[in-house]
């Protein structure tokens, strides 16, 4: 039978970025790639003893169908976090998701009309564009700078296209690794704020800082329930347990409750239960302080790697933490190109101009740094230099 | 900030529902209104043991992202199930799904245009209504009768409406109880195949059959991709853990893959990786043999209690599995009514007319008698009896 799909589907393929990962299942690539978390950071002891503990202990709840805003002790936990960080948030303004990439999703259904205005960052996160396409959002990039939006051209932007929202990942950005500066944060709420522009502050690296001095989540400037924040654990404990959150404004997140029924009832309780439990047990501060020591290790390696093995004039984004480095080859250069002559010899990452609403952009790549060894990291770059020497 | 919401939730509420199971977080209350299996059901020693065990022996693999399409051992495992079953389906076929409510968003988002008219039985789930009306759908309901869908009126309706797609619970609907004829099935695959009309086949229930003869899935009569069949491990395994799939057209299953990688990337691995090994362990079988011989106890007890509690002229619908006994009281009685009156005397269900598209049918109501105990399912009935005596 003939398939009549819905129209929402007219033009969006998304094969691109699969091809990609589809060709990473090749165990002898060195993938540099993804945006996932090294797989030895994971706390799987820990873990594993969570699990077994609170299945035994309260099977009958945790395997029973649970709430759809979220595991109560978990929500008070995250709203605790957020305290701290100058947020003030309660019960209302909270709900739990499947990773913050639901959270995405859920902003897209509850806001955007076909044809809707949606201000994103430029390059920005692909799953964020690849949802907001779903949705028909006609999507506006804004200027950026070495310390992200040029608030300039927001307010330009947000005059002439009166946008339902602005989606920004203002803290080690992914893919440019570029960190919103302090002082733009309360202006750029405020902006937005006085023109009736919601903000979506995607900020799953928040945490990962290797350098420089600590920002405020643009969240803590909100003063009348312009900002949206989605919360993740994907990079601090696990991506594959699948947990998050967002907290706003309570009517905006009572609708995210009402889509998130049909998405999946509610977040899995096993994996809400076993993050409430990490947090509680006081070891996450030291496992950050890990993760950090190791990520900033290999980015140094691979920076270094940048300057002996790549050929010069190319320009590195400022990344004081994260899992990206972002490289502007010299103009005329298609990392296309470059992409497909190196997985040839094994090594992959991601061409950049996958990360632009409008495409574009041929000559910047994007880097991961967290997921591959120190060694696989030498051999990996030192591969990719002599490809991109061989083509430029 | 004022909230400019998109128009997709003008007239949504879903309201009464969340009302009624605001209620319910009062443990005084006697449920018979929820869908939950019995807490004591869960193999929750077995789950533990399992999750301990997988995180510690593959916690690098199961806590780091995953493909969206699911857990390939998993994946093969439900294809063997659907084998046996008689329907022909490969690994291009399959997606592992957030519970099967995530199934039917996916549907949806994949074919529903606004306007679009989609088919469901009357009454149907309630969950199923409100994500077809996110997405501005028209639902028209068929006529049904003790033996399902009449296939006279599917096929009037389908003339007149041309519809996207018929959603249908087959086995022991929700909320109904009812189970489609064997042989009405193939008619209406047949019916469905020959006007271009998909079939939305949700089977959460089927395997829990107390009595009457097997009856086999739609998607085993399915000649040409007609059919998209729902699995859920939610009411054999556990619903708590969130592991359904999806089965059908590879064309429609890349588009779901597509859209659930924007709804949660991939369903949380642990939990995947749970069901799997409890599939594998040969515990299910037994576990569901012990689930019928309880749950078929339960439902004794109530219909029991509906010949010595309740009124006379009320009608039973025909049950030999699943969940929920349906009764349609005496015309004029209104059960909404009855409902308030019930809650004060901490007893609960949910009114009929929440089940229909198009509301109406007030002297309807729907009962689960899996999750209340013996004891509670006794208690409750005589005072749901003496109350509904007192108010028709």
């Amino acid at each position: 039978m003939p398939n009549n799909f819905a129209s929402r589907l007219d033009g969006i393929s998304g094969s691109a970025i699969r091809e990609i990962f589809k060709l990473l299942a090749n165990p002898q690539i060195i993938s540099f790639a993804g945006g996932n978390p090294a797989p030895e950071s994971f706390p799987k002891e820990k873990l594993a003893e969570i699990s077994s503990r609170v299945l035994l202990e309260n099977g009958e709840r945790i395997l029973q169908y649970g709430p759809t805003r979220g595991y109560g002790p978990l929500m008070d936990e995250v709203l605790d976090i957020a305290k701290k960080q100058g947020i003030k948030a309660d019960l209302s303004n909270i709900i739990i998701t499947s990773g913050s990439s639901q959270g995405i999703e859920l902003m897209a259904k509850t806001f955007i009309n076909k044809g809707d205005v949606i201000l994103v960052e430029s390059p920005t996160f692909i799953g964020a564009i690849q949802t907001f396409k779903t949705y028909e959002a006609n999507l506006v990039a804004v200027k950026t700078d070495e310390e992200g939006i040029l608030l300039d051209d927001l307010e330009a932007k947000i005059k002439k296209h009166s946008p339902k929202f602005l989606y920004a990942i203002p803290t080690f950005q992914n893919p440019s690794g570029v960190t919103l500066a302090e002082d733009r944060r309360e202006k750029l709420v405020k902006i937005c704020s006085e023109n009736s522009v919601k903000i979506l502050e995607d900020d799953p690296y928040g945490e990962l800082r290797f350098s420089g001095e600590k920002v405020s989540p643009l969240k803590s400037f909100d003063k009348d329930d312009t900002v949206i924040r989605l919360v993740s654990f994907s990079k601090i404990i696990s991506p594959g347990i699948r947990v998050g959150a967002a907290i706003g404004d309570n009517e905006v997140i009572s609708k995210f409750e009402l889509f998130k029924q049909g998405m999946d009832v509610h977040t899995t309780n096993l994996a809400q239960v076993m993050v409430y439990e990490y947090l509680k047990s006081g070891d996450l501060d030291g496992h950050i302080k890990e993760i950090i020591r190791s990520y900033s290790e290999k980015k140094a390696l691979m920076l270094s790697l940048i300057k002996s093995e790549f050929p010069s004039g190319i320009k590195i984004s400022p990344c004081d933490g994260g899992l990206f480095i972002w490289l502007t080859l010299p103009s005329g250069v298609d990392t296309l190109n470059i992409f497909k002559k190196a997985v040839k010899k094994n090594v992959a990452f991601v061409p950049g101009t996958h990360f632009f609403a409008q495409g574009g952009n041929n000559n910047t790549l994007r880097l991961n740094f967290s997921m591959v060894s120190k060694e696989k990291i030498e051999e990996g770059m030192k591969i990719l230099g002599k490809v991109i020497k061989d083509n430029i």
